[in-house]
């Protein structure tokens, strides 16, 4: 072959594809290649389906109508069904389950002609105790979790799309561990039919990508409404605010160092950046969320923790308990911190475009035993806005860097506009491992 | 046998079996003979499962610790999964799938003693195409839909409690034709998991009983915090708005004087009750609920519609082709109405306790061909709040007739209370059907 399909965005494979350059069937023999020289040190996969992905591939190279993401290979983390293979949530409870359909992300992202390549390994139950993935960048390294799997084969080039989703850090941690831009859609704003639900106020579905334009239109895609030449043109970035949070002290020195470089690069670019001092409303956020999740989580997931507690981790079971425990009104405390922090931040919003805080306090840990510390993210999962992952840097171990950007309830097309922007500005581009 | 626990209310069972005045499997016993005897006419009921019922509520009679519904035997609507029968969703494509696992409002039922009774009938996807239910008080008349079985089992004593859900009116409707009292729960204020979503930002689980102490106790069961012990005092009622609405005139006379009289008992027993003129911000919001449910559904059922479109109603496929139509600035219009309005009635909810308003154009009308007008529930659901269907009088073919009340967004403990004072005012009382 003489294209190497598995370093190229969707956003040009979708197009390469549509102008007749390259085949649906040769991108995905790249990448079945590449999972195959890949996977067994990476482990990203729970199941493939190489035959019939390359079947589908033959088919999509003959159809005439060419979608938005037309032959483009995408990854789907375990606890999203699939009819072609079977979701078991990250859980011996339900290995081998065989859902009977698509989730409606996965027959979205089928509707625009992307084609599903295997099932990515979870946490379980998209929570803490990690599967056997590995960071590509690094294999003694943690990818993060919960979309361990979808971080680390975008990451990788096993896959040019990946689907996951957050409760806690669940998107945001895996894409800054791995080094590939995540998205994490505003609450609600897309549909989790044949998703697993762990918290059923902040669950969101979530993309991981190497590009900013993939995330765009993989987004369009999952929203079924924007063709490409109806995407919105990008904003010159108005006002950023540096939002070191709560938390600041507790990210490593070469993250902060990160973010502050940025900021420099961006001042220098003509970007307005601005530090933002924490509102008080947000000091308490972080232990709200954990307030919130451990007291929906015991109400979602009852029917395993009854029946079959032998098969739940120890840290699951704690959390479950630790719901059960929480009384109703530490709960609706929890909300109502939830609800002032909604309407602190909706007000920021009017004044800044977006907020860069870090995305993790630190590159990935050493060791995969565990997945990494959730806490740069619990504060905009809780208040339930968008958020942008971008890679940026790396640290001496040569492990990616990353910060976050957090947008207003409900824009999530302007953050990824003005995110795009802001990832020129910065020169990112994701560079795979070398084999 | 001496009683006949056919009659009796959930509260009334899970006190007498705690007490030891009567046992589950006698309670178990008679309901599944009334099923026996009644269900080849109302057709409630598409799942039965008789022996493990019985086997459920003997082992429930062995137990020392006895749940806040301990014994009481419920309904399932077939969108709802159940490890005990199978989840069709109201659709020749599901027809036998098997949930490996109960939905979390099943499973929490069964913590607090609940025993399964049977799958009952939904429209297909909880949407328009009825199925063979019939109207417990008059066999020739819609028992109104999606939750038409669970609405028919509750009213004709074949199940003491119901689990439905609404995305229009699915819950409400069959609750005021089939003369039975309905709760819809705030958005999202109860764990969705393993119940079929229809359109994303609009789905509510709700609840159908012959009392309202039995909502109370059935929602302090969901949600999982509430001892009997632990439920709050009853509020007096403060401050009722009478709300006629856009659609007053749309309403039958019997509806609209139903709702009269009752105003006028109310206000005989020294509660207030004003007339609300109709905001106009609430004057499109029907029309901004079909917009949304319509552009959701055809992204959440995009797997059905592609893939088994000869197995779908013209309706559900018009529904689907509506929303695909639909373009994303028209959805969001839509939102930003519905944001308007929640503003708005949270406003109102500061000086009124509930509104009072129709919850049906009609008492339920001739023929199963269709379930009715859901004209009277687009606004509540649309904006997310809860509301609780008061059966009140029947009209001159003795059919029910019923209005609703309309609580403040999250403020479903108070509404259920204040629902319970105005129940008492009013006499009510939920008569089975003579056999």
């Amino acid at each position: 072959m003489s294209i190497d399909a598995c370093s190229m965005t969707a956003t040009q494979i979708a197009a390469d594809i549509s102008s007749g350059k390259l085949t649906a069937e040769a991108v995905m023999t790249d990448h079945l290649a590449r999972i195959n020289a890949r996977d067994s040190a990476v482990n990203a996969f729970i199941a493939r389906i190489p035959d019939r992905a390359l079947k589908l591939a033959r088919a999509a190279d003959r159809q005439t109508k060419k979608g938005i993401l037309h032959g483009v290979p995408f990854a789907v983390k375990d606890i999203i069904d699939t009819l072609d293979m079977p979701t078991a949530w990250g859980s011996p409870i339900y290995a081998d389950f065989q859902a009977p359909r698509n989730a409606s992300c996965v027959e979205m992202f089928l509707l625009a002609g992307a084609i599903p390549i295997g099932k990515t390994v979870t946490t379980e139950f998209a929570y803490f105790s990690p599967g056997p993935t590995r960071n590509p960048h690094n294999l003694e390294h943690t990818p993060g979790g919960s979309s361990s799997g979808s971080a680390a084969a975008v990451a990788d080039g096993m896959a040019v799309l990946g689907l996951g989703s957050q409760t806690a850090a669940s998107l945001t941690r895996p894409a800054a561990y791995c080094g590939v831009f995540g998205y994490k859609a505003s609450y609600g704003s897309i549909d989790l039919q044949g998703v697993m639900g762990l918290a059923t106020s902040l669950d969101s579905l979530g993309l991981l990508a190497r590009s900013i334009d993939d995330l765009i239109l993989s987004r369009a895609a999952l929203c079924g409404t924007l063709l490409p030449n109806e995407l919105p043109a990008d904003p010159a970035p108005r006002a950023i605010a540096l939002f070191k949070g709560p938390h600041w002290h507790e990210a490593s020195r070469p993250i902060q160092d990160a973010i502050l470089e940025s900021r420099d690069v961006l001042a220098s670019a003509g970007v307005r950046v601005t530090d933002l001092e924490c509102p008080r409303e947000f000091i308490q956020l972080s232990e709200s969320h954990k307030v919130i999740m451990a007291f929906e989580v015991a109400r979602a997931r009852q029917f395993e923790f009854r029946n079959h507690p032998e098969k739940l981790s120890g840290a699951f079971c704690s959390l479950i308990e630790t719901g059960l425990a929480t009384s109703r009104a530490d709960y609706e405390a929890a909300l109502a911190t939830r609800d002032a922090g909604e309407a602190v931040l909706a007000e920021l919003c009017l004044t800044y475009d977006a907020l860069m805080t870090p995305a993790a306090p630190s590159s990935a840990p050493a060791g995969i035993e565990a997945t990494g510390d959730p806490l740069f993210s619990r504060l905009w999962t809780v208040m339930r806005v968008p958020t942008v992952t971008i890679p940026y840097g790396r640290d001496a171990a040569n492990l990616p860097l990353a910060f976050q950007l957090v947008g207003g309830f409900g824009a999530d097309q302007h953050l990824l506009a003005l995110s795009k922007d802001i990832a020129n500005h910065l020169q990112i581009s994701c560079e795979l491992p070398k084999l």
